[in-house]
C-alpha cells in the first residue's frame, strides 16, 4: 500500500488509539465533551478535542451546540460513524477472544530472551 | 475502557499504524525483512524491526531463521495474525467502501471553517 493511498490514512486515522475509544464511548449514545473526558481514561482535554473534531471532519460525529448559558454541546455519531463503530467492534471482539493466546505468547517470548 | 483494561492495551496494539500494514504485507505469505521494508513505504529499518519484535511478542507473526551465509530470516502470520488480519480486513474493506464519503465530509467540513 503506497503511502498516499488514500485507504492507508483512512487505515491509519481508523488505528489511532484515541479515535477507536471515543468511537467506542459514542457507540452507547450520545454525549457530552465532559462524559467523554471521563469515560476515556487517560485522554487529555488537548487530545479529546483534536481528536472530536479530527472524528466530526471525516464525518464519524456530529456536533450539536445548544444555545443555552452556558452553551451545551454534545457529540453523537453518524451513520457513518455507526457503521465504523460496528467494523471496529469486529477487531475488539477479537481482542476479547484472544486475550488469554496474547498474554501466554508474551510469556513464551519472554522467557525464550531470558 | 479503563487504562489498564488488557482488551484496551490490544487494541491500542491493534490500532497501531505500521503493526496493521505489516499484518497486510503479511496476509499474502511468508515475506524477508527486506521485502517487508521495501512493500510498507515509508517504515524506517528500526521501526519495522520493532513492530516486527512486537507482533512476534503478541504471537500473530513468527520468525525463521535459516543457517545459511549469511543466515536469511522470513516472516510469518501465524494462526492468530491470519485470524486477527481476518478481522481487519474487515475495518480494511469499510475503509474502501466509505473512502469516497470521508472525503466528501472533510471538503464540507473545511468549507464551514472557511
Amino acid at each position: 500500500m503506497a503511502q498516499n493511498c488514500p485507504t492507508r490514512q483512512v487505515i491509519g486515522r481508523v488505528g489511532d488509539k484515541w479515535s477507536l475509544l471515543v468511537l467506542f464511548a459514542l457507540s452507547t449514545g450520545t454525549k457530552r465533551f465532559s462524559e467523554l473526558r471521563s469515560e476515556v481514561q487517560g485522554i487529555s482535554q488537548k487530545m479529546l478535542t483534536q481528536t472530536l473534531r479530527t472524528m466530526e471532519r471525516d464525518g464519524w460525529v456530529s456536533r450539536h451546540v445548544y444555545a443555552t448559558i452556558p452553551p451545551k454541546v454534545e457529540y453523537t455519531l453518524t451513520p457513518l460513524g455507526e457503521s465504523l463503530e460496528d467494523s471496529i467492534a469486529v477487531v475488539r471482539r477479537w481482542a476479547y477472544t484472544h486475550m488469554d493466546e496474547i498474554v501466554e505468547a508474551r510469556e513464551a517470548y519472554d522467557c525464550r530472551r531470558e
